[in-house]
């Protein structure tokens, strides 16, 4: 059946000749993102366990998790934690099957206690956190069973939506970097960051306003000297970062709350404000790309946590994003692309209502641009099944 | 001191003009809705409280609440509740100023309960629903103590924005229109209209297609023949409302995952699907202005139970969306505005780093029509404590 | 078959001749007593259940119910709850038989909401406390299913045992009625009088103290002048009482912990400590006779919640003790009385291993003596199921 | 002060000489002892953090951790934890004194975590337990505060009393040999024994019979063979320890709930029934001397988890079992004696209201004996504060 794939041109100036332009990314370690990557976290470890159990993933949904910040009393060269972080896994999932009982509870309970003593360096499990699990049973109707080797593709849970595009503008891919980077790279140098990040950037014309907070980690960091010495090292490597991925005129805030000469001071024992004082909720952070962009198509759906095979607003989320880079990647001309695809409940979910391609070239949409856009979607529909196997394997970011 | 107002085109085109359109709104019993009720009369309880003993509003922020789904066996004729709905009110208030407690957990508990049980008709707050609480020990300091009678801008809490836009899209208002309707109107004359509401209008061109969600509440209907029934009430119902708004060809797919043949129904308890097996948490629905618009810009912050005085998220939001209506509303010549504010952490709220007004007018933005924007902006910034009263009093809604 | 019966001598001298007799209850409002309550009245719901829907009482047991304090800011005139009690309902029961659900959650929420309402005056459900539920699926097999008409008697579910005895002494006596005198008539009278009460009675030789705690509830206590007033009325109630039921000296000591001079006094909100701090579980205060009595025969089991019809440890503790009164109450000789009763596992109920009755009578045990008890014993044991009736009814309380 | 010591003949019969005797031990992996071990272990956690930080013992009470089963799905060689067991910490703690927090909670997590893997062998703390913790705040009065050194009393806190006696009866030490036995010595040789282990001693005249109750442990029992050779060694090991320790003809019973030929068996994934039903909770399982024994004079006070200092509950059921041990090893004729403590609040725990010591001794009760016990008893309560550094130290069971 043929597939009912749009392509026009885009509906808003490309983002680089916009003037005002706001990005957002939260890091790792900020609880809202760390419920993210627990509700993820579960999705995989159920999953993987309903295809070694049964050859087929069975019907879940663990997109619920909520944190309860806990209380902490940071002091320089090591305070503690008074009262733990409370994580509260929420769900739905299929508990039996075939007569055969899934321990979905207690395989919950591992991944999310896995993910967090993963994520963050500095928590100590047996005294930081409480993660506690509510899921549901969920029933899966034999029609719901779905066999990653048959090729397949399952029908769409519900009418829903995916976006997406591509390339990040200079701002995004700043941001994004930003946060990766003291992750990924500065942290691993230096044990006094923390993984609780938070970049803003606004860009106004070809001034880029990066507002950025980063959690110091209290055992490490000796005194307000140490500190200060700390985050000039975060600022300066902030600056790095941006003069890589930009070529606007670059003001860093660091830290803006902290007040010096009262002593207030982002200071923290696990790396996270979980500790102290900030609550966190799976859906409230970053989108399927890793960035937050109010200016840019957004879907509301929270991605993390939800079942990999037949949830639209997950996988036509991922989808999107991936079709859009490979439209911006391929087609040379294609300045910007943003790609919106809509299921039919019932149907199977390579068979959108509609794929939306909203593109931008130079000189204008033509005939091989457009046939190669379809092209591009049309195979990326066809392999849809492709996704669901990446994000079981963890390949696919949805934070 | 000046604000930094910067009136432009629009970076987009008019949705009008646009060929796809997408807006969703999840009905008032929705269990995302519902959380952000609960978080919402939480925080009114809170001020109120806070206002009523120390004349001011104290530091707290109630935006996390967590739906965890219960379990129903409903019937024609009426079945029943098996296992209740769980909501866990989570967030941070000042339990202690001056000496004084405030007993914020007593209050949230109430509020939460007369909330969900005047938002259901059908929901027996005695055996159906478990509200838990666990809020944490906020701190008030001097400076944050916000009075609301001397008339002086708080400083921001944070660096954040909100966006806003007017008007309504013919789409929008229809679907908006089509949720409330069923809410305020049918529901009233027919108790068989449950409060789980979810409309989708996807206009592509001139074709509206409207995908509607309806729980029916099972004690008010007797049997296949009456939901069939009832379902062609609401389908006539919404063909009406659809009317009224756009004039578009609409076509409306009412239940589709109903399986009639297979007595596959959408029939509940207590009108919301929160009875058996949808989740909901804070944030993950409606914007500011009731609706979720993926074509629009959007921010990801949970307005609902934020602080009234000083957070940005909320307040922003919504004053975004009430200047872009005045804009609209008072500038004959503006088709369509969009308003992005953005804080500086620290700054009054009524000084934002930006005030992005961006319009489009059929024959331009002439001077007349910047200074009338400006204007209506800065009055509206000068006057940003309002905000604050309205949401406290519940005349502002937040989902 | 007959049954193993063995009347002998008391192992103990007489209470009444002991030297030292210590007694206690906790009253209705107290929090272990609360639980009990809770426990029992939730086994009643389900118990009434499963008879209404499938005429026989399936497997389950709610004997687990746990009571977090909240805490109050009590003044004179009226204070305030300001963290709500929190009581988790923990069990087993039959959630699923014959293909049919029964809404074991909701059932249980309710009367425990009911019974906290009904035995406190003062606590408002919607503020000052939190029910939550975690009951676990428990299985019934065909042979657990109990039919009240068959008159069989079932298995018992272990190996264990309930001991009673009787009359009461005049120590016990006067503990007892103290409490429920002030439960049933002084606070009927008195809306100052709180449900909290605690009775310890100490008799050496002659001499009876009697330490008493007995909450007051603020809104009726205008000040430390009415204080005193009322606990001067509480005093010479316990007064009047005592004299009725012994012939000792009496001294009573009541609210000992108060310090008036200070302004510590036992001033409640809702007539009960679980308000403020003392926390509560079902099994940890009275025995099924209403009673703590350490020179007595007791068993530790917690009866209250437990299932009504093959639950030993609630089964013949409440047996042995109605079995004791007969045996007193009937064979004028009898001064005391004790009855142990052990069941075997897997034998009728009906069929203890041994029901040993041991007696003292002024004159010895006559061959006339031993035939009545263990007549009388006899007829106890075959018309054991009456017993699984009256609990269900309510018609015999286990604290 | 001279203290008020009463020694008297004994009110019973010596046990030994009664004909029938019941005794029970719930070993250390029965879920009520669990709650014993983790709320006495989470107190000494605090004991000994107070101690650290301020010199002295400060006000808390965790006495009441409620312990909610799991499910599990026990097979030959190994089966699995489906729903991990819950437990919820209960209790007040001093979280604040001199300006300084105390991490009460993240203590009392890390203290009950540790207890648990400690205790069971075959328990996956990251897959099968759940800690949560609800412990609320405590007020610490100067005049609470209890420093060790001082070598002065704290004055009790409640009117209250402890029971203890000695010695064991040949019953009695057979049935606590056998679990210990078991738990110590068996399951360290056999890794299929698990640690949910519950003995009761019946003894008739001069036959015992023992219903013992021995989980397996799945893992390490590969069939039903398995199993019936694994319940052969812990029978012959019953029957050795009996031999050692009484004169009675003995009958042992195991696992009679078992039914080989329908395959129920008691087989478990973690050697506890906490896995699969069966609730817990503090102070429903063993006296402060490891046993339940009905026929003797109980306290019902839940020792495990009280405060160490001046919690008469605790502290004179332990002392009272020490004192009884102690007349009973010192003085040569006495052959069983039972003793009393009774406090008087807010009196100094070293001057009971009345110590009231029973003894037999078969040729009655001479001056000596009597100066001797008294000297004893007198000895006893002067140092009655070491009581309370035993406790922290470890040194004293509760259960």
């Amino acid at each position: 059946m043929e597939r009912n794939i749009r392509v026009r041109e885009l509906d808003s100036r490309p983002m680089e000749q916009r003037e005002i332009e706001l990005v957002e990314r939260k890091g790792i370690g900020h609880p809202d993102t760390l419920c993210d990557g627990v509700a993820e976290s579960v999705m995989r470890a159920l999953s993987q366990e309903y295809l070694d159990r049964f050859g087929s993933v069975l019907h879940h949904n663990t997109d619920e998790a909520q944190l309860v910040a806990g209380r902490s009393n940071p002091e320089f060269g090591g305070g503690e934690v008074i009262e733990p972080i409370y994580i509260l896994i929420v769900g739905r999932a299929t508990k039996e099957f075939q007569g055969e009982y899934v321990p979905t509870d207690s395989l919950a309970l591992k991944a999310a206690r896995e993910y967090i003593r993963d994520s963050l360096h500095n928590v100590d499990m047996e005294t930081d956190v409480v993660v506690d699990v509510k899921i549901g049973e969920g029933s899966t109707d034999l029609k719901d069973v779905f066999e990653l080797d048959d090729g397949e593709a399952p029908n769409a849970n519900d009418t829903s939506f995916g976006v997406g595009y591509a390339p990040f503008s200079d701002t995004e891919r700043t941001v994004y970097e930003i946060e990766r980077g003291i992750y990924d790279d500065l942290r691993e140098r230096n044990p006094a960051v923390g993984e609780d990040v938070k970049v803003m950037g606004k860009r106004e014309g070809d001034t880029l306003d990066l507002t950025v907070a980063v959690a110091s980690v209290s055992e490490h960091v000796d005194d307000v000297d140490g500190y200060v010495s700390l985050m000039d090292d975060v600022e300066e490597y902030v600056y790095g970062v941006a003069e890589e991925h930009t070529d606007c005129d670059v003001d860093v805030y660091l830290n803006t709350a902290d007040d010096r000469e009262e002593g207030s001071l982002y200071l923290t024992e696990t790396g996270t404000s979980a500790e102290m004082g900030d609550d966190g909720s799976v859906g409230r952070g970053n989108r399927a790309n890793g960035l937050i962009t109010p200016g840019r198509e957004m879907s509301l759906e929270a991605a993390s946590g939800k079942n990999p095979f037949n949830h639209i607003g997950k996988i036509y989320n991922i989808l999107a994003h991936d079709l859009a880079e490979d439209v911006a990647a391929e087609i040379e001309e294609v300045d910007e692309v943003g790609i919106k695809l809509l299921s039919q409940i019932g149907s199977p979910i390579d068979q959108p209502q509609v794929a939306a391609v909203n593109l931008h070239a130079e000189d204008g949409i033509t005939s091989d641009i457009e046939y190669e856009a379809e092209s591009i979607v049309d195979d990326g529909l066809e392999d849809v099944t492709s996704v669901t196997e990446r994000i079981i394997r963890g390949d696919v970011s949805t934070f």
